[in-house]
């Protein structure tokens, strides 16, 4: 199935509620709609953990009960959704990718879930994550090529997108597990400012958070802000800023390309279509600044140089206990990646992981200085198509080097879906100062509109 | 009983060890004595949910043998120590004073009980905590008047160091629950700054620590730095910093009077009592500011005016989602104050909970500000002697007035039992800059020490 974004057709809700008034629709077909493509895919692409179908239908009922009253609780009412299995949920258990947890079911929801179901959307099942949301394949395929990974942590939620299973899936990032595989998969998805979404339970890393999937811009943003309007951010947050609706589309002055230490690698065919999009917005006015353009970009780019390798020093080190507690308690139940991961954390002391916050922050500081040069930052989502899977690599869910640095920032990052790569998708990343997440999106919005060459 | 501060005699570890090495004595011994004491006031104080006499007797003889060649893992290597009912520790059940978690069992240990057993430490029980470290009691008495309170949320904690049935034990604060009940049982404890010790799985709450409570300011420095160098703090926080040692006492040149709204309802004795102290340090040429005398601690004292209010609405906040869920999940589970507190949550929006983390922020900068002024601040660490029980009062284990302000300023604050109100232990409070935790352990020594009138 080659991927061409001229002609791909993801599934989408926003233009679907319209119908939902006039009655030609509701809620329950559009769930059997989705039904019936789980069905015909999921084989193959293996994207699901658990469906609560029978959960689901009744919830659907209802929300079509309340769209024929004229009284949807949201915009999202009745919106079919997948969960991330990291994220607890009162009705279905809650795995983790890992045989350590399997049948874990604590039988409650996470912030997020729950405030999916206050805005009535329909908790359809949960996605495949990698382990842990490590780097630990689960046995999700890209729905474009079922001999390539579709990415992770957050595999099964792209691969559910990408397969247009539904309209919109629940990921989380802590190195690049939600811009990545929504990059592999054609999604298009929001990794929010740190903190913007509560977390719930999984507050054990400082980098990590909720993100979404979903076919268009306007249900990505829907979802995300009828999350934040009622969970609120982690706590201490000040959470989500942005309208209710989705953002419009807004051109941007001025964009920087951020090439993170992946440019170098780059494959001729990744960088040529990446430099078309910046062709393409030259053309239409929009100033592109390279890395030697200022100082202060060049400053910013150093500032990332090692990212991945701080990114990795700080999770190892903050998920230690956790992970020392399974290795203890259930002896061979962690594969031997997180293993290696527990391995790394003990072999650092508590000055080593102050060191690294140090880095961080001053990394944060950079970003920051570059804030008055422009309106956001233009990268790749990924370095290239999805690999073909391969279960001996170090990283067999794919290469995070240009996802680590907003992750590590705390940033917003958007992936748009624009580009095709020896017919497989590749996204365009637009990266944004903290708490500017409106501001990306309606700046992405405007380039997957408008700038597509 | 009466306390007398002059001839009480605590429980303490840190002058027994020199017996260790020569064989003298041993931890398992000091064990039995615990035991001993246990049985003979737990049936009065109800301190213990549950303790693990067994596990307690084996993980003390492997302490002995280390002790034998000579090779402690540590300075508190076989020391007894108990773990409030809110952690999770791998061979008990942790069942938070609340019916909605009776017979829960993770199997895990918390980052900072697994740091204490990598010390040696023997894990003997856990300690009764109001439910969910919130308002509504548990069975616990105080160890100097069973007609009184404890003090709460670390109720079993305080009263067990109180009744000296072991040399420390570990509580939280997320408003008054470590100085407080400390205060009411002639603890020293520990409330350090914010992030400083791993929380663990109890990220919850922006403004909770996890606090050390001792018979002496040896043990409780100890205690708390064995935890710090292994587990560091919360995620995204550099961890506690000072020496491994117990710090020296460190006479103080200024030490400012926090008054907080507490000071207007003092009891004639109490203010006496605290007063006296104060006499006793000028006498000693320490100098003693006074809210008149100068205006950055009116502006500080006015920044704390509401804290306590303001800490309730956060914690509301913050904790709607997962109290959500156990009403729903378990309904008739939680008493009628937690019903009231997630009421109190679900009333307020995302905008209500920017604006108290925003007075929060304010009154952080204006701790900043007096820095420079003193050494560190001086305080009660609650207004009075613990109150006769009563639990038709709002907060049956006492009022949180002069606690609240160190909670949501972040700030480390020890509390030094030397204070005898009514023949009933009263505690004066220090509390410092954000990671002076050193510092103010220091300056509360001394004082302990040295300013006794």
């Amino acid at each position: 199935m080659t991927y061409d974004p001229k002609t791909f057709r993801p599934l989408t809700w926003f233009d679907a509620t319209a119908r939902f008034h006039e009655r030609e629709d509701d809620p329950r077909r559009y769930l059997e709609r989705c039904l019936e493509t789980i069905a015909s895919r999921e084989p193959a692409v293996k994207a699901w953990v658990v469906l609560n179908e029978s959960g689901a239908r009744e919830q659907a009922d209802a929300s079509a009960a309340r769209w024929r009253t004229g009284k949807p609780l949201s915009a999202i009412d009745g919106m079919p959704i997948g969960i991330k299995d990291l994220l607890e949920t009162k009705d279905m258990p809650t795995q983790m990718g890992c045989a350590a947890f399997e049948g874990n079911f604590p039988k409650r929801d996470s912030a997020v879930v729950r405030a999916l179901r206050d805005a009535g959307a329909v908790i359809l099942g949960k996605t495949v994550t990698t382990e842990l949301g490590g780097t630990h394949p689960g046995p999700t395929t890209n729905p474009f090529d079922a001999r390539r990974t579709p990415g992770g942590s957050s595999s099964g939620t792209a691969a559910a997108i990408g397969a247009g299973m539904v309209p919109a899936a629940i990921g989380t990032q802590v190195g690049g597990s939600v811009i990545r595989p929504a990059s592999y998969c054609a999604n298009w998805a929001l990794k929010p400012t740190q903190g913007a979404l509560h977390r719930g339970e999984r507050q054990g890393y400082s980098q990590s958070t909720v993100g979404v999937h979903a076919g268009s811009p306007v249900d990505m943003w829907r979802v995300a802000m009828e999350i934040g309007r009622r969970t609120g951010g982690d706590p201490g947050h000040p959470g989500l800023f942005g309208p209710a609706h989705a953002p419009d589309a807004v051109k941007p002055q001025t964009l920087a390309v951020m090439e993170t230490p992946g440019w170098e690698g780059l494959d001729g065919a990744t960088r040529e279509a990446f430099e078309r999009v910046l062709a393409a917005l030259r053309d239409l006015n929009v100033t592109v600044l390279r890395r030697g353009d200022t100082p202060l970009l060049e400053s910013f780019e150093r500032g990332i140089a090692n990212m991945q390798w701080i990114n990795g020093d700080i999770c190892a080190f903050e998920n230690r206990w956790s992970f020392a507690n399974i290795a203890e308690q259930q002896p061979g139940k962690l594969s031997f990646r997180a293993m290696k991961t527990l391995e790394r954390g003990n072999a650092m002391s508590v000055e080593d992981y102050r060191q690294r916050l140090r880095e961080r922050e001053e990394a944060k500081q950079r970003l920051l200085a570059i804030g008055p040069v422009c309106d956001a930052l233009i990268s790749l989502s990924a370095p290239g198509a999805a690999p073909i899977f391969d279960d001996s690599n170090l990283r067999p869910t794919g290469d995070a080097v240009f996802n680590c640095p907003s992750s590590s920032l705390g940033a917003p990052a958007v992936t748009i879906p624009m580009l095709a790569v020896a017919g497989m998708p590749v996204g365009v990343q637009i990266m944004g100062q903290p708490h500017a997440d409106a501001r990306i999106a309606a700046i992405a919005r405007w380039i997957g509109e408008t700038a597509t060459g």
